[in-house]
C-alpha cells in the first residue's frame, strides 16, 4: 500500500469538488481529485445540462406546433426519442471534454475510483492510500426514493433522463423545480402529466405569486396537478403504475417520476468514523465550510443549504482559496440565484414577499405584466418580474416568470446582493425592446415612477 | 382660432414624446401629445416592434428548419408572409392599445394632428393654436435615402417591413444595425443577402472583436458582404436592381434596401424661425436637453446621440422631471445599452476596447467564449462575452454576441453604470446552467480567477 501526499483531496468531482480542484490548481496548490464515476457529477451527467436540453427539444417542438401562427409554415410530426438523446449526450459529451481538459491543464490529478475517508487526512481509493493536508468532502447526492423500488415503470430523474420512448403519462410526485422541469418537458413532447404535491402549492419554495402564475400557465397547459395531496402507495401491473394518495384518489399512468428532493451521498463514507458531525445524513460545518475535524471541509449538496450546481462551484472555489490562505469573505447564500427552467421560466434571487416580511416587518413590492413588454409578447410569453424591497430600503427580493425569464437572474442577483435601491436606477435605461425591460420597468414602478405600467 | 394652454406641449408621440408625456402626466402636470400619425411613433409602428417580431419568426424558421437534429421531427415547408404580417401587426395593435391606454390613464391629451412650432410658446395644428408654458420638440427621425426614390424595389425599412413576399434577393446598403437585422430576418426567411457597407466592418460601432465575430457567424450563414465597399448608383428595371459600387462591381437583386441610417425630422417645422440651434437637422441642446430658447426642450432622434428608442424615454422622463422642478442629474449618454437583434444577437453598453486604450491609456480585458457555457451550446449558440475595464479601474465596457445574447445587456449596463470591480462578485455566483454564467466566468476572469475558462 503506497502513500502519496497532496496539498488538498478531494472526495468527489461533481460541481463543488472539480471547482475546488480547479481554482486550487490555478492557485499552485498539488490536487487530488477522486471520482468513482465521470468528473462533473451529477449535474453535467445526470442533472442540470441533460434536463436542459430536454427542456430545450420542448421549446422547440412548441415554437414548431405554433409556428404556423407566426407565418412559419410546416408541421411538427413526433419527438423522436433516439435522436434527442443523441443530442443530449453530444451536448453533455462536449462540456465533459471541455471539463477534463481543463482539470488537466490546472494540473490537478485525477484519481478514478470510489474514495473513502479512512483518517482525518487520507482517502483510500483502489487499495491506495491518498494522503492530503487537507479534505475537502464533496460526494454530492442522489435522487431519493421515500423507500420505492426503482422499476421500469417506477423511476428517478435519473431514469428519466434516458428514457427511450415519450411516455403517454406520467404521475410525477414533487412538485418541486425537477418535478415541475420534468412536468413540462413531457408535456410538450405530449403526454398527459399530473403532478402531485403535498404542500399548497407548486413551486413552494418561491414568492407565492410565482406558484400561483405557474399553476395557471399549468393549467392553461393542460398539465394536472394536486396540491395538497400526500402520497400513500404505488401498484405497478402490466399496464402501467397506479398512485394512489392519502385522501383516498388513484392516479393512473405509464410511469412513475419520484421527484420529492435529492438526499445527502454520505452513507458508508466513513464521515461518521472521523468523528465529522452529521445532521441525517448531511455534512454540517461552520461559515467557512470547515466540519471541525482536522483540516477536513465539505462543499455542495452534502452541506445543508440549497442544492444548486452554482452553489457547489461557489463553496469550492471558496475552500479552495481558504486553504490557500487569501482568506476569502464568508459566503452569504441568501445571494444565491435559483432557476427553474420549465415552461414558464422562473426566476428569484433573495427573499419571497413573504420571508421579506417576516424579517423587516413592512416591505414594498412592485410588479411588471410582461403583457406591457414587447419581446414577451412577440415570444407569447405570460409572466411578470417583481420586486420586494425593505420599506424605504433595498431590494431583497427578486422573482420573474415567463418564457426565457431566466436568464435575467444576472440583473436580479446583482440589484439583490448589492442592496439596490430603485432610486440607484435613475438616469439609467433598460434596452428596448428586450424581455430585459421589464426588470427596468419593475424598478421604475417601485421607485414610484412607473413608465409603461398600467 | 381659439388658443389652449398647458404646462407642457410635446410636438411627436414617438418614445421620447410619450414618456415625457406620460411622466409629466403622473407628476401632475397638463400635458398635449401631439402627433400627425399614431401615438408610439417609428419605434412601435414602423421600427424597433416589427422588426423584432420579423426577427422572431426568423429565429423559429431557424429552428424548424433544424429540429430534427436535436428530435424534433416534422419539416419547415415556408414563410407565409400575409400570417407574419398578421403576427407582427397584432403584436403592434396590442402594444398600440395598452399605450394609448396608458396615455388616457396619465390625462394627457392627445391632439391628432401635424404640428408645427409658431412661436416660442405656441404650436399650430390643425389651425388651432396651443400654448405651453414648455414646449418639448421630439418630432423623430426617417429613413435617410441619399437621394434615391424610393420605389417597388429600391426600398428603406419603412416598406422592408410591410412586404408581402419573400425576396429572391436583396442587397442590403448599410452594414450598421438596421442593416443587419433586415440582412438577418431574409436570410432565415430564405433569401440571398449582400450587404454593401462604406467602413471596414460589419456594425463599425461595436466592438471590433464583436464585428469580426459576426462577420464570421454572418459567412457561416451564407450571408454575403462587402465592407470598404462605396456606393455609386443603382438601376432598376423588370427583372430587378443593379446596384454599382465605386470599385466598379455590380450586385444584381430584386430589391434594394437602403439602410445607411436615420435623420432628423426637422425640417419645414419652423425651428429654425424661432431661432432653435441646429446642425445639419439636428437640434441642438444643452446636457438638461434644453435648447436655449424660450422653455423649450428636445429629446429623442432630432438630439445629436444614439438615435434608439429608450434613449428617447429616458429623455422624456429627464425633461418631464426637469420641467416639474425635480431637478433630476444629467443623464450620462454611455450607460446606454444597445442590443442589435441579429443572429447571433449583439449587446453592449460602455466603451470598446479601442475607445477605452484612447480614454484610458491601458485597459485590461476578459473573454468567455461560448463553446465553455452549456446553456448556449444547446441552443447551438455561438459567440462570446467580453469585458473591458481599465486598468485596476472599473469596467467600462460590456460586449456580447451570440443567440439570445441580448437579454445579457441588463447586468452588462449595471457592471459599467455602477462602475463595478471584477472583485464586486467575490462571493457571488451565477446561475449554472443558463447563458447568463458567461457573464459571470468573464467577471471571474477579468478578477483572474476563472472558472470554466480555458
Amino acid at each position: 500500500m503506497t502513500t502519496q501526499e497532496y496539498d488538498i483531496v478531494i472526495l468527489g468531482a461533481g460541481s463543488g469538488g472539480y471547482a475546488a480542484a480547479l481554482r486550487a490548481g490555478q492557485l499552485g496548490l498539488k490536487v487530488a481529485l477522486i471520482e468513482g464515476d465521470k468528473v462533473g457529477g451529477t449535474c453535467l451527467h445526470r442533472g442540470c445540462i441533460p434536463t436542459k436540453a430536454l427542456l430545450h427539444v420542448a421549446e422547440v417542438a412548441d415554437e414548431m406546433r405554433e409556428g404556423s401562427n407566426i407565418g412559419v409554415m410546416g408541421n411538427f410530426d413526433h419527438i423522436d426519442m433516439s435522436a434527442v438523446n443523441s443530442y443530449k449526450n453530444g451536448v453533455i459529451e462536449k462540456m465533459y471534454k471541455g471539463l477534463t481538459g481543463l482539470v488537466a491543464s490546472r494540473n490537478v490529478e485525477t484519481i478514478s475510483g470510489w474514495g473513502r475517508l479512512v483518517a482525518k487526512d487520507t482517502v483510500e481509493v483502489n487499495g491506495q492510500q491518498i494522503k492530503g493536508k487537507n479534505i475537502i468532502l464533496a460526494s454530492g447526492s442522489f435522487s431519493k426514493t421515500i423507500g420505492q423500488t426503482i422499476t421500469n415503470r417506477v423511476i428517478t430523474s435519473e431514469q428519466a433522463l434516458n428514457m427511450d420512448v415519450v411516455p403517454k403519462s406520467v404521475v410525477v410526485l414533487g412538485g418541486g423545480v425537477i418535478g415541475v422541469e420534468f412536468a413540462s418537458v413531457w408535456a410538450s413532447y405530449g403526454a398527459e402529466v399530473t403532478i402531485i404535491e403535498g404542500l399548497d402549492h407548486l413551486v413552494p419554495n418561491e414568492d407565492e405569486a410565482i406558484s400561483k402564475n405557474l399553476e395557471r400557465q399549468f393549467r392553461k397547459r393542460k398539465i394536472a396537478f394536486k396540491t395538497k395531496t400526500m402520497f400513500d402507495h404505488v401498484e405497478e401491473d402490466a399496464n402501467g403504475v397506479h398512485v394512489f394518495t392519502q385522501d383516498g384518489k388513484q392516479f393512473d399512468a405509464e410511469y412513475l417520476l419520484i421527484a420529492i428532493g435529492r438526499g445527502p451521498n454520505t452513507a458508508n463514507m466513513g464521515y461518521e468514523e472521523q468523528g465529522i458531525p452529521m445532521d441525517r445524513g448531511f455534512v454540517l460545518t461552520n461559515e467557512r465550510l470547515h466540519t471541525g475535524v482536522g483540516n477536513i471541509y465539505a462543499v455542495g449538496d452534502i452541506v445543508p443549504g440549497v442544492q444548486l450546481a452554482h452553489r457547489g462551484f461557489l463553496q469550492g472555489m471558496f475552500v479552495a482559496e481558504e486553504i490557500a490562505g487569501l482568506n476569502p469573505k464568508p459566503l452569504n447564500e441568501s445571494y444565491i440565484p435559483r432557476v427553474t427552467f420549465c415552461n414558464p421560466e422562473i426566476a428569484s434571487v433573495g427573499l419571497t414577499e413573504k420571508a421579506a416580511k417576516e424579517k423587516y416587518g413592512e416591505v414594498e413590492t412592485a410588479e411588471f405584466n410582461l403583457t406591457g413588454n414587447g419581446k414577451s409578447q412577440m415570444l407569447g410569453a405570460a409572466g411578470f418580474v417583481k420586486l420586494v424591497r425593505e420599506k424605504d430600503g433595498p431590494i431583497v427580493g427578486f422573482h420573474a416568470i415567463g418564457a426565457r425569464m431566466s436568464e435575467q437572474i444576472g440583473e436580479g442577483e446583482l440589484l439583490v446582493a448589492w442592496e439596490a435601491f430603485p432610486e440607484d436606477l435613475d438616469g439609467l435605461i433598460h434596452a428596448h425592446p428586450s424581455q430585459n425591460e421589464a426588470v427596468g420597468e419593475a424598478m421604475l414602478a417601485l421607485a414610484g415612477k412607473p413608465l409603461h405600467n398600467h
